[in-house]
C-alpha cells in the first residue's frame, strides 16, 4: 500500500498501521484524538469538523468522540467501528485514494490537521479505570523462579493452568517521554541478619520489565464473564509498556500479598494504540510447554495461533553517552493470549470497563540477551557491558531506557514507537 | 446536641455524624449528593439551589459540587471546607439553630429536600480511581498466618515495619444492598495430589472480610510523597467494607503475586462517608506489639493515639430464617493508621487521586467470636452455630451478611449504617 504522503521506510507508523492516540499542540488544544502516520499526527478533531469523515456514514452519529480528551468514547464504539475507521483512513491516505477531495487534494485541511510528530505532545491515550498486570511471559516466570527457588520449583503448579496476575496501580501509568525519579522505600541491606531490620533508602536495584499491554474497549457487566472466543472483540488495541520495578523494595515487601510499592511509582506506555486488526497479519504461535495438561474449557480458544510475531528490543543510553541494545525479544514469548487473560479476569464475574489496561507480563526469550528485565540478565551480580565501556547490574541515574517493537518489514512496519524514560535521582526527603 | 428533627435514639446518623453520600429517587434524579440524618436523606442539590447554604460564605463559589453525580468534586475542596459544611449542617439541624429561616421554618424546602431513607436508592459515593487493600489488622494477619505457617512464623518479618498492602479491583466496588453471585473459578479439590490439577467450580469457601476503608480527598502529585503528619488531611472520610473472599480460588491462584480472582468479583461498601472530624471524639489506641522495633521515621506520627474506638459486628441471616451476630470486633484492632497507610503508599512517589479507596485489612480481635472473617473462626472445619440451629463453615447461598459499626452512645451515634449483601447462587456457565 503506497501513500501520497511521504512516509519514511523505517517508520513504525506505516499506512499498514494507523494507531490512535491523544495529542496536544498549539494547533490541537487542549487534547484531541489523533492517528500517527509516518512523521505526522492527524488531528482527528480538526479532520472530523472539516468533513474529513464525510465518506464514512457509520461514524456520522458518533463524530463527537473525536472531540474528547481521551480515546475512551471512541473505544467504546466497538471493534466493527474501529475497523471501519482505520480502513477509511487508510483509503484516505492511499496513493490511489477513492476520496482525493477529502484530504489528498485539500491543502487547507492538510495544513490545519496534519501536524509534525516533533511538534506535538503525547498523552496517556485513555482514562484508565483499573490496570491489571499478568505474568504470561513463561520464560521470565521461569528465569525469575530459578533465581528465587531453583530450577526444580521455578514455576508454581498453577502457572500452566491459569494466567497468573495481580492488580496494579493505574494512577501512575505515564506516557513515553516522562522522566521518572528513582523511588525511595524500605529495603533490607542485610537480608541474612536476624532480626531483619529494614533501612530507608533510594532503591538500589531499579529494573525494567518489557511488556505488551491491551486496552479494553467495550465493557462486560458485573456478573457477566466474557467467553474466550468473544474476548478479542473487547480489546481496543495494544501498546508497549515498561513496568518499572524496584527489586530491593519488592524483595522485602512482597510476602504474602505480592508487589506493591515496588511497582506503584511509575509504569510507562507508548502513546499510540495499535489495533488488533493492524496486527492481524502477524499472528504467530505463542509458547507451549510440552508437558502441559489440557487447559480448562473456559480458557480454550478456537484459534490455535494466538500470539503475534513482533520483534522487541531494549536499549540503554547512559547520560551523555552512546546507546546499547541490551536485549532482543519477541511478543511470541507468551504462554497466554490477551483474550485468555481477559476471560480469566472476568470468569468470577469481574467487570471490565472501557480504558482498563491489561499487561502481558515480562516478555523474555530463552537465549542470552533476550530477557525482558535486567535482573534476569545480571542476577544482580553479573554485569551487562555497554558499548561505551560502562557496566550495569541495575539502572543508574541518568540512564535513558527505550523499549521498541515493530512487526513486519521496511516500508510497512506496524510498530509502537518508542517507550522511553530517563531515570532522575531519588527525591531527597526529610522527616 | 438536640435536633428539631425527630431522630431515633439508635440511629447511626445522629446530629453528631452528618455523613455524605450519593442518592437517587423520583425527587432526586439522576444522582445527587446528600447527607444522612436520622431516618432521612437531605438532598444537597435541592438544598443548595434553594439557598440552603446562604449563611455559609465559604461554600458559595463551589455550590456546583452539589449538582455532581459523585462526591469527588466536594471531596476535592479539602478538609477545611468539609469541616465547615458539616458544622453548618449541624447548626441548621440543631434545635437552637441560629438560621431557623433556612430550613427549620421552611416547610416547602423540607418537603422538597428531606427524603425518607426508605424511599431513596444509594449509590457508590465516589468515582473510585484505584482501590488499595491494606493488611493492618494484626490479629487477622496473625490468625491467618498461624493457619498457613504455624504460630512461630505467623507474621512475616516485614509486618511490623510497614503496612503490607496489595492493589485491588476498583470496578467491582458496589454499594450495600447489591446482591452478589457466588463466583466461579479454578479450585484445587485435592491439594495433596501430584501433579496438582484444578477443577472449574463455584467457589465452595466463600468468606467475608470486615474492614474500614478511607476515601482520598485531595491528590498529591506523582513524585510528591505525603508526610505522615499531613496525611489525614488527604482523607475525606471512612466507610465500612466487606472484602468478599473466595478462599479456595485464593489458595490455588495466589502464589507468587497475591490474591486476584479471589477478590475481584465484588467488594461491598456502606453508602455514607463518615468524616474523620465526626470520629474525632472516638480516637483511641490501636494495637502495638510489645517487642516491636522502632518504626522508620517516615511512618512516625506525632499523634500517639491514632485509631478509633468503633464497635463493629458481623451478622448472618440464612434465607427466610433469623439472624445471628457471629462476631464482635472493634476498629482499634489495627496496627497502622490510615495516615500511615497513605504515607507508605506515596513514599515511592505514587500519586493518589480524589476518590481512591484504601481498605484497612480485616479487623479481628483476639478472643473467640471477635474475628473479622469466617475462615479465622472455623479454620474451614469447626462450624459456627447459628441461632436457627444451622451451621456454617463458610457462607451458603441465600445467606444475608450485614456488617455494622457505630461509635458513641444512644442518641449521638456516629455510625456507618448497614454494609449488606445477599449471596446468590453461582452463575451456570457453558463452554
Amino acid at each position: 500500500m503506497a501513500s501520497w504522503l511521504q512516509i519514511p521506510k523505517n517508520s513504525p507508523f506505516s499506512l499498514a498501521n494507523i494507531p490512535f492516540g491523544i495529542i496536544s499542540s498549539t494547533k490541537a488544544s487542549p487534547r484531541v484524538p489523533a492517528i500517527a502516520i509516518g512523521e505526522y499526527a492527524l488531528n482527528l478533531s480538526a479532520f472530523a469538523s472539516s468533513s474529513g469523515f464525510s465518506q464514512l456514514p457509520v461514524i456520522q452519529p458518533h463524530l463527537s468522540v473525536f472531540s474528547e480528551p481521551t480515546l475512551n468514547a471512541f473505544a467504546a464504539l466497538g471493534r466493527p467501528v474501529h475497523r471501519q475507521v482505520r480502513e477509511y483512513l487508510q483509503a484516505v491516505f492511499r496513493a490511489d485514494t477513492p476520496y482525493p477531495q477529502v484530504f489528498k487534494d485539500n491543502a487547507t485541511l492538510q495544513k490545519e490537521a496534519l501536524l509534525p510528530l516533533s511538534e506535538v505532545t503525547n498523552h496517556v491515550p485513555m482514562q484508565i479505570g483499573d490496570y491489571t498486570d499478568f505474568y504470561a511471559g513463561l520464560n521470565h516466570a521461569y528465569n525469575v523462579g530459578v533465581l528465587f527457588r531453583g530450577p526444580e520449583n521455578a514455576l508454581q503448579p498453577n502457572y500452566t493452568h491459569l494466567p497468573v496476575a495481580y492488580h496494579s496501580r493505574a494512577s501512575s501509568v505515564i506516557v513515553s517521554g516522562t522522566p521518572i525519579h528513582r523511588p525511595n522505600g524500605q529495603i533490607l541491606t542485610n537480608p541474612a541478619a536476624n532480626p531483619k531490620i529494614p533501612t530507608f533508602s533510594p532503591c538500589k536495584k531499579l529494573d525494567i520489565e518489557l511488556e505488551l499491554a491491551a486496552f479494553v474497549s467495550t465493557p462486560n457487566g458485573l456478573g457477566k464473564p466474557v467467553p474466550v472466543n468473544e474476548a478479542e472483540d473487547h480489546i481496543f488495541g495494544l501498546v508497549l509498556m515498561n513496568d518499572w520495578s524496584a527489586r530491593d523494595i519488592q524483595a522485602w515487601e512482597y510476602v504474602p500479598l505480592g508487589p506493591f510499592n515496588a511497582k506503584n511509582f511509575a509504569t510507562t506506555i507508548t502513546p499510540w494504540v495499535v489495533l488488533i486488526d493492524a496486527l492481524e497479519p502477524f499472528r504467530a504461535p505463542g509458547l507451549e510447554p510440552g508437558d502441559r495438561e489440557a487447559l480448562l474449557p473456559y480458557l480454550r480458544e478456537k484459534r490455535a495461533v494466538n500470539a503475534f510475531n513482533i520483534p522487541l528490543e531494549v536499549e540503554i543510553t547512559p547520560k551523555g553517552s552512546k546507546s546499547t541494545i541490551i536485549s532482543k525479544s519477541n511478543a511470541q514469548n507468551l504462554l497466554y493470549s490477551f483474550p485468555q487473560m481477559l476471560t480469566h479476569h472476568t470468569i468470577t464475574g469481574c467487570n471490565m470497563n472501557t480504558g482498563d489496561l491489561l499487561g502481558s507480563g515480562t516478555i523474555s526469550g530463552k537465549e542470552p540477551q533476550t530477557q525482558g528485565s535486567i535482573l534476569e540478565q545480571t542476577n544482580g551480580k553479573n554485569p551487562i557491558k555497554l558499548s561505551d565501556g560502562s557496566e550495569r547490574i541495575f539502572l543508574e541515574d541518568g540512564d535513558r531506557v527505550v523499549l521498541r517493537g515493530s512487526a513486519g518489514e521496511e516500508g510497512s512496519y506496524v510498530g509502537f514507537g518508542d517507550c522511553e524514560a530517563t531515570i532522575l535521582p531519588a527525591l531527597k526527603l526529610e522527616f
